[in-house]
């Protein structure tokens, strides 16, 4: 626990034991969601109940709520009732709002929704009911769109109207069938005369995404035209929601986040305080499915028990083969993998990347083999093991870059994450491939010349 | 090349031979600079410098130039000439013009500095000065800071009266002395009085963050209170800069590109589109290092030649024992990686941590180890070799869990980038533990038992 949080809540219960208010309002008000949220937890229920029905006052209970670890917002949400719940939702962003509500099971959503106003609910629901993981999903109905015939005098009026809470930057414009025709700064309407009509001043060019475009996709927009909100239009161009750069960059830290957590075989949702039950539950697949294919390899190396107990110091080489073969399949998986989310390279475009890396294969097969013979010579002596080994880790290293990024265009050719079972995949190829070769050489050189 | 930077570029060289510059000038206004830069290297020299000179008048030219892929950008730039280069500079924000002096090389940085006006020289000076990876090297030095004393209207005449040209979102507040004392949105001054003095309108707890900060710091601070820009003051609390958002999306992306290429051992500049020579050079290093701490694992192994001379199977169960203790370990390494990259987790922080990780080594030892019993029992009916296996297992999987733990916290602690040699050091640690736990199990098994 933080000491601020600690001391913010030692406050916060003072002034409830005063029923100060007006003064508790003022802090609420100075005091940023991400500060508000550690001391919930700390207050007493009846405390809780009071401070929530300020916040809510203030407009910021969502916000405060989703600023919660998932665990602690999930515990939160059963302590709070019902009509609780629908005051909460009804005074905040749609796009918080609508987060609020999934947190909740399905069938308490029901209930908060019955508890909203129709119009109200019926938009909180199709906003649920967005395909997950869509522009869809991210965006807020709370916009400010002005008829683009309008005066900036009426504009700026209209802009003192508009209830919103938190703060805007961009007005949009859209003409009398609500398609979006044009943005404008808040800067913008100050700097200009107050008789000019919108379309005289707004930027036409408006950056825009579509509401079934992928997060992704959007959070590309963004972050390619340093955009501070992009505006999700309908099929027929109607505006229909916008897209803030806050939620774009959860989108993108998430993102990458994932790829690397996956590509390790982890659960996403998993944190270094994640309980050890949890962890075992999240981690035991992901190992029981690799122990499966290890079983492969060791299927490859039983052909060629034979050889080995005619020649025991094949053995000692193994970890090398198969250690090297899993480290440059991992480099190579890992370009591809951050590529294909970038969307530098897809499928079609992967043959030039993909002989590439046969040739850095081959480069390192010829270095790190050359390496190996040296070593391996000098320490053992045996200098046919060192040349096997030499060839070995040729053919090891060139399986590892073709399979390092054919695995991952396929995976993603036929619609599944690369990142979540790619390394599986070629660790298998390294594996086989290496072990094969390596043992392969070995018994074909047992043949011609007796260790 | 994208079809859309294609037909840009012939409409701007149809533009260029009919010496049509005030249309070009308009494009050059509506298109944004992302959509810009594709273009320039598709231009004849002539016709790049005209259109330079027309995104320097537009005051785009530096942003424009940025928005190129590195090795591009460097060949550009010995293409533009030292005074063009300077008018550049003169016309960009700070934080892009000083971006574009760090891709010169040193020599050529300086001669370009000399052409411009000192005090505009001084100032880049001093950003390019600054720390690496700091707020200062992030921040802008251009911001609108208005006397807390001020009203509205004269507030409102500033920001009319402000040159600068792309656009901003708030406006600070700083007292005589030119300390931080607020901030206001651009709506918050539309909607106040314009009677009203600023210090009666502005927030006067302004999240801030100071000129020495890390720039993972201050990408914290932006995605924790979901800000636009914050504002980077110095030790005495005066205000210096601004970073805004979208610079904080940069090193958000970077930071966990960074991560996910540094567990893999590939280095950060690494692309799918890298050529081989460059990709050779980049991953030989790291799979050298691999390759020495795999001879350590050969060298566990060669002192267990004797009993595996007597029993090769071993030899069979040996990729099982190696894959097990890599990939657990990897699983827990990228957890704490990405813990330490948070903040969720540090040294002191870090014992609890480790005891569940070694509890849940130890419950995927016993599950993993059980399945293993079950099909090499199954498979070659060798049931000794089974419960060899079942042992070294649990013993595997719990260094796989403490080292994948303790490594990355022990070299952050030491000021090294855990992401990038922790996995070296767990792959070594689960490689020579396993396999000295289970051939050593196997030496003490063939005393007593005679398979």
């Amino acid at each position: 626990m933080s000491p601020s949080a600690r001391s913010y809540q030692q406050v916060v219960t003072k002034l409830l034991r005063h029923s100060a208010f007006p003064q508790l309002r003022k802090i609420i008000d100075k005091t940023l969601p991400a500060d508000i949220s550690p001391v919930l937890p700390l207050l007493l229920d009846e405390d809780r109940k009071r401070i929530l029905t300020l916040l809510i006052e203030a407009g910021k209970a969502a916000r405060v709520l989703l600023e919660m670890p998932d665990a602690e917002l999930r515990d939160l949400l059963q302590e709070i009732d019902d009509p609780t719940l629908a005051a909460i939702c009804g005074s905040s962003a749609s796009d918080d709002a609508a987060d609020l509500l999934d947190a909740l099971g399905e069938e308490r959503r029901h209930m908060v929704l019955e508890l909203l106003a129709p119009a109200h609910g019926a938009k909180l629901e199709s906003l649920l009911a967005g395909e997950e993981e869509t522009a869809g999903s991210l965006m807020n109905t709370e916009f400010l769109a002005l008829d683009e015939e309008l005066t900036v005098a009426k504009a700026i009026e209209a802009i003192r109207q508009y209830p919103r809470k938190d703060s805007f930057f961009y007005v949009y414009a859209i003409d009398s069938e609500g398609h979006l025709v044009g943005v404008l700064s808040l800067r913008s309407l100050i700097l200009a005369g107050p008789n000019l009509k919108l379309t005289s001043i707004m930027v036409q060019n408006v950056v825009r995404t579509t509401v079934d475009a992928e997060r992704e996709e959007v959070a590309h927009i963004v972050s390619k035209y340093d955009l501070l909100s992009v505006p999700v239009v309908d099929l027929q161009n109607r505006l229909v929601g916008v897209v803030t750069v806050d939620d774009v960059l959860d989108v993108i830290q998430e993102q990458a986040e994932e790829d690397l957590l996956h590509l390790a075989g982890v659960d996403t949702s998993e944190r270094v305080s994640t309980s050890a039950g949890e962890s075992f539950r999240g981690r035991f697949p992901w190992l029981a499915v690799n122990l499966l294919t290890a079983f492969l390899a060791s299927w490859v190396v039983r052909m060629f028990q034979g050889t080995i107990e005619k020649w025991a110091a094949l053995a000692v080489f193994m970890p090398i083969v198969a250690g090297m073969g899993g480290n440059a399949g991992t480099q190579t998986l890992t370009v591809f993998v951050r590529g294909l989310a970038l969307g530098e390279v897809d499928f079609k475009g992967g043959l030039r990347p993909i002989w590439k890396e046969l040739l850095v294969g081959f480069g390192n097969g010829v270095a790190n083999g050359t390496l190996t013979v040296l070593i391996v010579g000098l320490w053992t002596s045996e200098w046919l093991m060192a040349f096997i080994l030499f060839f070995a880790m040729i053919f090891n290293l060139i399986i590892a870059g073709v399979a390092g990024g054919l695995v991952p265009l396929i995976l993603k050719e036929l619609d599944f994450d690369p990142a979540i079972s790619s390394s599986i995949f070629v660790t298998t190829f390294t594996d086989v491939g290496g072990f094969f070769s390596f043992l392969g050489l070995a018994t074909l050189a047992l043949r011609y010349w007796h260790p």
